[in-house]
């Protein structure tokens, strides 16, 4: 697993770096931003992996966010990584916002054209971190995730149903009961098939009826967000199902703020504060 | 001077807007960004203005830099300037980075074809702030401003020929001396003409040896800047032509620090604070 260096900028008294490598799980290039904060030279450091929504590459969170400032005071290293595979060949991949590049959901794809690529839940769980611990001073026993729309979706999935890799988890505006919804009925037929009962592993509220997570769930959400007021992220459904089955979570809705970067920057030192409290005791 | 509205969106318990208006200055429409604190929506607050570098429009600071998060503390309002016109119809006005647009350098051009829509100068320093006052809750006696690279430039030469208008002046790695640079040589020749003496009311080091401002010009400066590297900068001679001239400033070498916005987002807590320490007395 070689990793090739994009571009490195000091931040912070930190580094924010770009890096490409080929994935065995995409069978593809793939890229990733990582912050190092300044702890990280002397000591091994937390790891808080970050999942972004429709579109977004490894750059958007990394630019717009200002994650950098409390992960620099905190002692945490930021990985983020790219929503998808991209320039795989496979046919139509650029063609919709929703399905194909920028729009991995998360998932091991088990049908064609996808399956060849789209593993990105493989990725995410597995290989990305083995790459990060044999690389950079991360703490394999000190992980937590957090994403934003898609990419809290994503979060969400992989946090739930791997207790033991992950011991903090939070999200903003997740699409957090995609079941049902347009957008994950489209994404889910197309890399899972036709087959419902397969997509109940990738469906935040399914989920966390069957799995419990060790800490509370931290999620927030706008009232302004336009998919929100669309229905397609749920957040209530995935919190009343929460609530069924015993699970902390800590809902948060915030009257005005919309969908976008604006609101994450606003809320982001709550979220690296919650994963600190857990991440770096 | 009507407003458009482009987009809204909460950000710190305050406002994130994008407008377009028709500049007269400027004889063009001109975008900004402008963010409204949660104190302007009970009471008048200072005013920063922020004039942002070479290719930028009003988007990039305003994404990039985190500096809401201060600004909602503090209690200013924050302007954010496009830095040209753009489709002018001039000939060639989009064929160069470091000329016509994304490239006003803040001057008021004499010289055709741009002269026509060049006005920077008048449109910063005296159209926009009256657009401000008229439409906004910003004070008028209560302004300043700060900007980087190109817009670091813009801010010492319109802080510098402006004292009983702006109370506050920074900059993050300003083009410092341009006359005799590359990029300098270039944009006064086309905007001004050959006549170098008319170049003077635009070059910081020139200018503080004529005018004094009232407090200490706080400029940051990363040394892994390849435009400092490539001495496009120079800010070590306006610091000389400061001493000379009795001016005070705070001239910080920060290093490892590139050109970038993950620079001014790591120090832009402390422009912030410089200018309010002034600004919000």
């Amino acid at each position: 697993m070689t990793l090739s260096l994009r571009s490195q900028s000091r931040c912070f008294n930190g580094s924010m770096n770009y890096y490409t490598h080929d994935s065995s799980a995409c069978n593809a290039p793939m890229n990733f931003a990582l912050y190092l904060p300044p702890q990280a030279q002397t000591q091994s450091v937390p790891v808080l992996y970050y999942l972004s929504g429709l579109t977004c590459s490894e750059e958007n969170f990394s630019i717009k966010a200002g994650a950098q400032r409390f992960a620099a005071e905190l002692g945490i290293m930021l990985v983020i990584p790219d929503t998808s595979p991209r320039r795989t060949g496979i046919v139509g991949e650029d063609d919709s916002i929703d399905l194909g590049s920028g729009a991995g959901f998360y998932v091991d794809a088990t049908q064609d054209p996808w399956k060849a690529h789209y593993q990105m839940y493989t990725y995410i769980t597995r290989e990305l971190p083995q790459l990060i611990w044999t690389h950079f001073p991360g703490r394999a026993d000190k992980q937590g995730i957090f994403g934003h729309s898609m990419g809290g979706h994503g979060a969400l999935v992989c946090g739930l149903t791997n207790p033991d890799k992950y011991l903090s988890l939070s999200a903003f505006a997740p699409i957090a009961a995609p079941i049902g919804t347009e957008l994950g009925d489209k994404a889910f037929s197309a890399y899972l098939g036709e087959n419902r009962s397969a997509w109940k592993a990738y469906d935040a509220t399914e989920l966390v009826r069957r799995y419990q997570f060790r800490d509370t769930i931290l999620i927030d959400q706008g009232t302004a967000d336009e998919y929100y007021e669309k229905q397609l992220l749920l957040p209530e459904k995935f919190v009343s199902a929460c609530k069924e089955s015993g699970q902390s979570v800590n809902f948060r809705l915030h009257r005005g703020y919309d969908h976008g970067y604006f609101m994450i920057s606003t809320f982001i030192e709550d979220h690296l504060r919650h994963h600190a409290r857990i991440l770096c005791q």
